[in-house]
């Protein structure tokens, strides 16, 4: 039911990927945010600041807190942030003194997001080692097949299919390594309160930061991140270069598959409500778009580095206007890829005299 | 429950704009869909392809069809665009021959987005014309205050509030003539059939365009602009162009509004989860932000103008992932801003020497 | 010598566009600073601020000054423009009190972009002129040849060549009408002074505009526009529109040029190091290329409209990264289509039966 | 004598950077691109295709050669890159059979570039390395003093400079890790031949690849990556992550530098032409321009990511516009901030009560 193409009623049986909408679904962002805030209720007792017991009692208080979204929906519209909003209703259900204490809205935001961050890393590495295999799979059986190669469109020299499936499976592959470096760079719990220096944590900020980051699987830091967004933009490179090496992948194959050209078959391609011969190459169309679109917003990522001071409600707000939506289009370009090379049925042609005897 | 900010649960608190969200709404692009469609098949009666009866009775059973949306979804996973499917559901309720012969699903997408399109300039105009009213209100109120002119962020020599106001209003005003001229180009019915020469109308092009055109309200055209998109990317740009205006107004609000500076004062603005005291100037940043996010999408819709041949999927799917969220930000940004000149308590300061007595 | 492909020296072999160096070159500029210049000093003798006869000198010493360019390059490392040391200079070559007083640095600037502007809106007016004619032309040639229509990238029906060639053709068309509508709004003075509110002017400021106005054949404002940008961006907006209605004739000949689907012969195409059989269409691809470019930039251009208070170092610096080349593109891809199209040898393909008898 | 900032007569005083431009020259390209045929022609005697003596001599033919830079320009007009043009001038020096045979136009510009990137990634260690010792310094001096904290532009509560300082440092810190990864997907040489499979290098592939390599000092590779630009564009992107970074320096540093505000005092700043009193924060506001310019280029790269075939003129191109800009104001970025972290003079203010005795 929404106007972007990953939810709207019809649109988004093109563009949404189930399993990525459900990484960046409202209930697990909201369950990170107050896994984020049981955990930081307990840390508070670690360090002596409230009382172990009732600590303990504010964060399992939290962990079954009912949230209501519409009360946060009109948090969010006075404070510019949820969170002021989320952290009334977890005071309404246990001691106030056990909840947020020393934390701010940016420290709740961040760290949840670096939890999706998370998820969407996880189903980015499964997908693209499917499609990796994949590709290994159409080389095993095509690989040997002649095509002309086409440098600037016109026709150079005959290579092989396997020469041009390199094209789309190496990137990918160095992609799996940048994953992994950007992965150090994500996974870091932000803690910073108020202006970012812990300094309403005092001396307890060591135990804190390590107890929550321990706590929810995240590396500790020594300083909060609020104003330096390098990691979180670097990250939404990453997430256009897949799609652009996918981008790539779906031009090639849209111009193979033109007619007087020929050099590939793929099933389950789309109809046209006026020509009923038809068969359009719809996921590898797809692909282009996707690639189109996050080199697109990375650009307003890029722009969103300028996040001056220790917050800027400009800059931070423009993150969330684009890598949800960036994060998107990556899972799906990535199994709409999946399904188009599972559906190659040929590729190239036989090699000239190959046969001859 | 929407992944981007114009919809999810509680971002789009700050990001929505409930009009806005109405014109785009999937009901309204369907009914502007179905009003294509039975003036279509009323056309065909009227050039004589199909019995005026059976025509006219399709045309009503269109009317009263009852869509199903899911199908809509998977014809366009399908298909690439929800127009087979929805002839496909047209068909099963009147008489195939005086549905959708003819046309083809450009046809029926562009022009309903046109229709929206034209209800978003209504919605735009209107706005305009209350902000510019609302600026000339402040103007009213505060123009005559003294304001330290301020270039490349440093203290210049003193100006008045008017001064500053009329870089907000005048832009807005020659936005309000852009938009006239755009509209013009905009609103016109998309006719153009398989490959957009109308060759499947033959000698009753003609009749049934004029026919469309005319009971849609919009502009006859001579040719289909299936592929010269030109006129939407330029509205965009337009959109575009008044998110800007009213970004500069947003930063020089927040601007304004530092201690130190205190050139402003306005009512409403946010609370923070750390610090009781702030007031976040949370509706100035926003226009800073939606100006930037537009400013970004704007680019996405320059490229898909290298739309190759009669029809490019990847270049028009480009324009569904970003046009709609162009006129979300831009209705977003013009309620936020009305809000925000609404709200302003004070502005400048008394002239130096203007009360002596 | 430039690091820029519009200057480097070889690149600009393929992306100089020789006329429109011409118009943007620093000494056709510095002319145009000379001349508001030396108009500014003439104004201050009508409006009686200086005797005319030192103000009659001041113009003509301007007029005749030879203009030391380090010396302003060094000027624009100091003070971020190179108006201050202009000034200087000049204020070395006649009386002080007729040069510049009252005027300051963006009004020079901007005053002198816009005369810039005016004759890249020349230079753009006479290329799609002769485009649009060349356009005729080979539509009377092979407008009633046959060609497969394509969408999707896919066979769809038989067009015409004509069908093909309106899609090229109208865009221009009607970028010819967007030119008149941009030229009013941007061939306007600039005149505001220190903070842009002309009060260094005093009762003067109306004869002083007007004077200027009508002496550089400019229109009158009555208010400078230092920090409304928004006509220029609209101006950005246009030459991105027109290089991207050039990408697709561009993209629509390199796929027309395909072995296999050979609906083009285009003479003049480049050739390969490694392959002597080889014919690139050069051409084609450039005008895809300058498309995107410019699709690339206009992003900035949106964003520099966040013009902070009476002057924004930062987002007018923006611009003059950007729209010199902006122009330098859209020069360039109408010398490149014109030479393409003048180049075409044919076009599609006999209709089916055409020459039975 | 360019049109853009980096080589305009004067506007150049502010945007360029001398060691960048000369890291970028095109005397150095050449000379770079002289460097692989030379190269080449050597291991085309080591692989034994030509006698070793003759291959001897064409190498030092090459390396001694002098090449006439307007024929390659017309030879870029021609044909779209200018290797044949130089091809055909190194082969009039010596014996043909020595010259390039086997190699493509995109084996010499895509070497060359990636020897050019390796001299712009030493200047950038060097000038990341240098800015941080510059901010350590700073800190040393001013980072006890206190300044306001601001979050969403409003003062929020006192933090220490250092505080801030290490919003500045600490992403330049992660820049060098970055730097070094993205360094060993760079600098690799380019060999592919025609259409990038090698073949006209048979069973000599390995052995001259990997003499050129060695000889270049760069990695050897399996395959060419004529159409595999992902580490290019990664490349592009850090570039965009250091100017981003630097950004919010500026934008911070402008912010501070107001009058109200007083947090900084920054010798070495610009003037007006018409008020004499103004200090401007030019670099400041330059800092924060880069970093949007940038920002915009960085989508034209993720762009040029969908590169159709064995080689896409159109794509190839668009990166020839935009990454010697991007490196351009990379490198021009790190020297303004390095100038102006050097002429801080005061920064923050004593702590409260940090005196009183």
């Amino acid at each position: 039911m929404g106007i972007g193409v990953f939810d709207h009623p019809w649109t988004s049986g093109l563009f949404a990927d189930e399993a990525m909408l459900d990484v960046w679904s409202a209930d697990r962002t909201l369950s990170y945010m107050c896994a984020f805030e049981s955990s930081w209720s307990r840390a508070l007792g670690v360090a002596g600041l409230v009382d172990a017991a009732i600590a303990e009692k504010a964060a399992l208080a939290i962990e079954f807190a009912s949230i209501d979204m519409p009360l946060l929906k009109s948090g969010m519209a006075r404070d510019g942030v949820p969170i002021p909003s989320l952290v009334h209703q977890l005071k309404a259900v246990t001691d106030e003194c056990a909840v947020h204490v020393g934390a701010t809205s940016q420290d709740v935001m961040d760290t949840s997001l670096v939890m999706v961050l998370r998820d969407t890393s996880d189903l980015i590495a499964t997908r693209l080692s499917l499609l990796i295999e994949a590709l290994h799979n159409v080389e095993k059986q095509f690989g040997d097949q002649a095509l002309m190669g086409r440098t600037r469109m016109q026709a150079a020299t005959l290579i092989t299919v396997r020469d041009r499936l390199l094209s789309w499976r190496l990137p990918l592959e160095s992609h799996e390594d940048r994953l992994v470096e950007c992965r150090t760079r994500v996974e870091r719990v932000q803690i910073g309160g108020a202006s970012g220096d812990r300094a309403a944590l005092g001396d307890h900020a060591g135990v804190i930061v390590s107890h929550v980051a321990k706590s929810l699987n995240l590396t500790s830091t020594d300083k909060a991140w609020h104003a330096m967004r390098e990691s979180i933009v670097d990250y939404a490179s990453f997430l256009s270069l897949v799609t652009g090496s996918l981008g790539k992948l779906g031009q090639d194959v849209a111009l193979m598959a033109q007619q007087g050209i020929d050099d590939i078959t793929v099933s389950g391609c789309g109809g046209s409500s006026a020509m009923a011969h038809k068969q359009n190459p719809v996921l590898a169309e797809l692909l282009i778009t996707l690639a189109r679109f996050n080199a697109v917003q990375v650009s307003g990522m890029h722009q969103s580095l300028v996040h001056e001071q220790e917050r800027s409600g400009a800059a931070w707000s423009l993150e969330w206007m684009l890598l949800p939506q960036m994060a998107q289009a990556t899972g799906r370009a990535l199994s709409a890829a999946l399904e188009l090379v599972n559906n190659i049925q040929s590729l190239g042609h036989e090699r000239p005299g190959s046969d001859k005897e």
